[in-house]
């Protein structure tokens, strides 16, 4: 597979990732959807399943990181070559912004008959339900500790989990969203963070914020962080395990 | 396989889908339903995993389309021969036909027991949460165009889904609906929509309304776009993947 | 395989389906319960998923029918010996008064807190949304159709689906509950039904009614019915496969 | 593989299922969460989800038990060696003693927004919906009796269930949740809720209540003798289908 192939895998896969996560978002919070107030489950399943269409596309291309701290952890555990880390996180960060462009396309007249600024920018990237930077990086942290270890854990070869990598890789992220997300938004990846609030400040979305610049760097920091120790702490176990 | 094979299958595992489809939509807006009001969880859910069990009904004999736009994008690809395109559309606009006559039947005391006219036309055909036509064809293209590349991308050769295969397309539409489908209704499905309309149209249910023939192209033209947008990206990619 | 094995198999298998069937609907509607009021898509994905682990437990014995009309509709088919019948069933609806009699005293202080009798017989069988005995038949014939339909076509040889039969037959078990459940409770099983409201009619339930015996013909009529019906129209269409 | 691996497997499959499982009780219940008063199919699919991704991490290693029922049911089945039950459940105690403080560090922010001490403590660990001692233990042991039946009859040879095995647990504690979890909040699995009522008491959570001990050991021995009675049960009758 050449480089470029493995780029644009993941361009697109985090583009559709991003088109079906922060459509939910919008989905359930535009005035007028029929999704309105839909609730926690249709958030959850939906960014879950977004991980498992995104990684079935594009999985055997790339491996379907469609996450820098992923990549991150996996050029750590030594499986992934770390001269292919940096256009990984450009191609995924690229992927998010344009798969937020398009969510905005698609709920056009839905962010014009919504007023509260805040619930636009909160379709496009995540915002503390406390804010307390110490707090939410922690949590942060600890998500995508669950994220990478639990990635590793599944694809560990004495499972054999064959066609289901993908999907099991939705439902952990369901599961991270269901139990842990309340206090972050769980961003647990940078892309999924970041490209969207580039597309939020580009876009010209009428009546929209700023774009939150000064919370930005805690969804990036922290699931790199996480990233970092999820793959050490995966590590620590499976040498204990073998 | 002979056509007339693969004709039934397409009018059959349609039928299906739009009995149990259909069926989700009078079982939550109907009076007097046990399940009124229970959310759109609940109609994700059941369109998902109704395309799911009509899929593994009818997947071994005719692919399972189910959907003029994704017959339509498989002629593109060149997995289908066009010669069959017709026919496979016909069969499955027929199978919605009878099948949203088949709600019809099974919920019959219930339409008796709701007034709105909306209500009961919702439950046949899609419509729009804000009516705008240029609008509501870019909302059913971007949709199409993710189940069109979703159903290529499962089923690509590499992924060997093997017998997951119906169920991840029924996990694709399950997070179309979550994400994607609170502005149109999600047709993404020319049969889904044109099937039902004409068997609303036909039936003698009491105190219904027009049947809405002014958006109903949108749900027509649109999906056909989106499948053949959707074919031709996939395409596209997978060219730069091999 | 033994018949008493087979026969203690359907009885063991059916007991956990209603333990855990009857259970949901205990569970969401009893007074004080902590998922008091949880919902349609909570009682769906549970009796869902208890057919999934009852089908899981007892499958590879007796091929798991827990249900009447699927056993006469797989004699219909050929695929079950009719001498088998009469002891599948009777062991079926043995199963589901032990299971609902469980019910009852996993809940026993919720039944004590609960002074509505509509609700306590609801927990055991099924009562009509809008009691009209002809179109309560029609939607159990319908919704039986679907479900032996669903069975046989999921575990069409050409799909090859293993280990995946179990848990596709509880999705469609779910899946009909989300969309045809609501006028009638979707009994779709004589034993699930009839079973439970013997046990009802036994238990020294507190406050109880009457266990309404001129409804319980529909939902065992019903299913018998529309697993034939099933059973031949699957017939019809696979012949035309072949 | 060495008992150390064993052991440490079962620590940190626990810690993972606790700190998803305790975190989604926390994310529904705590103040400000956004995932506050989510519902039971949110809380019932969390815990179910938490069991499975464990179980991909450490069941190869351990068997991910991650429970001492089964711990002692697999040894009364004679699947498991006496010897190691006394390490496999001081190491799953562990597990959720750490990862219950995990949770209180992912939502610390939300505990100090809380004022209810009752929320804080059932974050933690169990208490029944009405106290009753007889009738909580036996609901508890009825929950854990369809645990163990559950695992062994999905396990079991003849059903070749692979790389589903542990999604398959998931399932089993999803629907017991779902269909039995009212009455007492579905510890099933001592280590669930002695482990964090221990870290609920050591913890120095600002306005907490005692750790309700009079009612800690019915979900200790009330899940023992389940799982006791479980084994028996799955044995009696697989001897009988053999």
């Amino acid at each position: 597979m050449t480089h470029m192939a493995m780029y644009s895998a993941e361009f697109f896969g985090t583009l559709i990732l991003i088109l079906l996560g922060d459509g939910v978002v919008a989905n359930v919070s535009l005035n007028k959807s029929k999704a309105k107030d839909a609730g926690w489950i249709v958030v959850t399943a939906a960014w879950g399943l977004a991980v498992a269409v995104a990684a079935y596309i594009t999985g055997w291309v790339s491996g379907a990181h469609l996450n820098p701290a992923v990549t991150i952890a996996m050029a750590v555990s030594g499986s992934l070559d770390w001269a292919l880390v940096p256009g990984y996180i450009i191609f995924q960060i690229l992927g998010g912004i344009v798969g937020a462009a398009l969510v905005y396309v698609a709920f056009k007249d839905h962010f014009a008959a919504t007023d509260d600024p805040d619930v636009k920018l909160g379709i496009f990237c995540t915002a503390p339900a406390i804010r307390n930077y110490g707090s939410n990086f922690i949590t942060e942290v600890i998500g995508t500790i669950i994220l990478v270890v639990g990635i590793m854990g599944i694809n560990n070869a004495n499972n054999e989990v064959g066609a289901l990598s993908a999907l099991l890789a939705g439902f952990l992220v369901w599961v991270i969203g269901l139990s842990l997300g309340g206090p972050t938004g769980y961003a647990i990846n940078p892309a999924r963070d970041l490209g969207p609030r580039i597309a939020h400040a580009i876009l010209p979305i009428p009546g929209k914020r700023d774009s939150d610049w000064s919370y930005a760097y805690i969804p990036v920091i922290g699931p790199i962080v996480g990233g970092i120790l999820g793959a050490l702490i995966y590590m620590f176990f499976s040498n204990m395990w073998v």
